[in-house]
């Protein structure tokens, strides 16, 4: 089963999708498989993370602020924005895709894990991600 | 086919896996299909790595602990120890699930990768991975 | 279905091999699934990125070469050449394998996105690949 999932983000940060991806495997009736939420862009990417503190994803984006900052005199692709070229490195960092199995109909994510869509442009973007459930 | 991997770490360090996947894929009589692996926790990751000459895990490990130090001002999320943040970050900079094709009976890793399991936190730890045999 | 994908790459740089993937899918007649690449070595791995403008890959490379440069005090594991721990950490920060669904006989990639194998070796290399096909 391939479904189609769409994410309208604020800006940059990391956006919880763990809950739509939970309702996709209870509605599939899938007992014991594959999940794999692939992003279907450049500039935004998947991580999995802490779902308990949120202090710990706002230092990850600061370290991944400081580690890939704007207005890098190393960037030649400007034309798209000061945001562009580090939402880019940012991408290939994280993840594009990544796959959880399924076990006893149940997402098999850990107890502190959550599924997190990371918007790296700053302004608002529909983004479109596809999961797939596999046997 | 679904299992669960159990495995004790002994804290930080890169912990070879490669022979409990292979003896699952064995133990399977899967010829050919997709084995993918994933780690519960958010301070753990995987990675596959050369399996030959120990420096170049020493090294990387070096390489990593440099890029994200422990005790950086820049953190918040101290609660949980000084090992906790940077972990993090390593975990996201890794991979969460990796896939490897099977083919003819055996697992695809080349002659000189290995599969390991990454232990970010300085004391031992009981980690548990998922392991996925799809066709 | 799982096939071979035999690259030769003629030095450090990223190599588009999305055509090479969207012809094993056509050939394939896969309606609905999911695609998974993996590259069987240590020194080269894959990512997704913009297709459109040559100036982001470009950046991309420069960036990493910054962050992981060639002759660092740190590496003990040098009998290989000096760019052969640089590329181990590479392929580290990168991806070893990406899972790509198939949507009515296409490959989900967006618009903007093409699959690129990122050789990490200065030096021309045959590289392995392995392509997994499943429903």
């Amino acid at each position: 089963m391939n479904e189609e999932l769409i994410i309208q983000t604020p800006g940059q940060g990391l956006i919880d999708i763990t809950g739509k991806l939970v309702s996709l495997v209870n509605a599939s009736e899938c007992q014991h498989g594959l999940c794999t939420v692939f992003v279907t862009h450049t500039s935004a990417s998947l991580t999995i993370q802490e779902n308990a503190d949120p202090s710990a994803r706002r230092d990850l984006e600061n370290w991944l602020n400081r580690l890939v900052p704007e207005n890098d005199d190393l960037y030649s692709h400007t034309t798209e924005g000061a945001d562009d070229m580090p939402a880019h490195i940012k991408a290939i960092l994280t993840a594009t895709s990544i796959s959880i199995p399924v076990m006893n109909g149940r997402l098999g994510l850990g107890t502190w894990q959550g599924l997190y869509l990371w918007e790296h442009r700053r302004s608002a973007h529909r983004r479109r991600l596809l999961v797939h459930l596999g046997a």
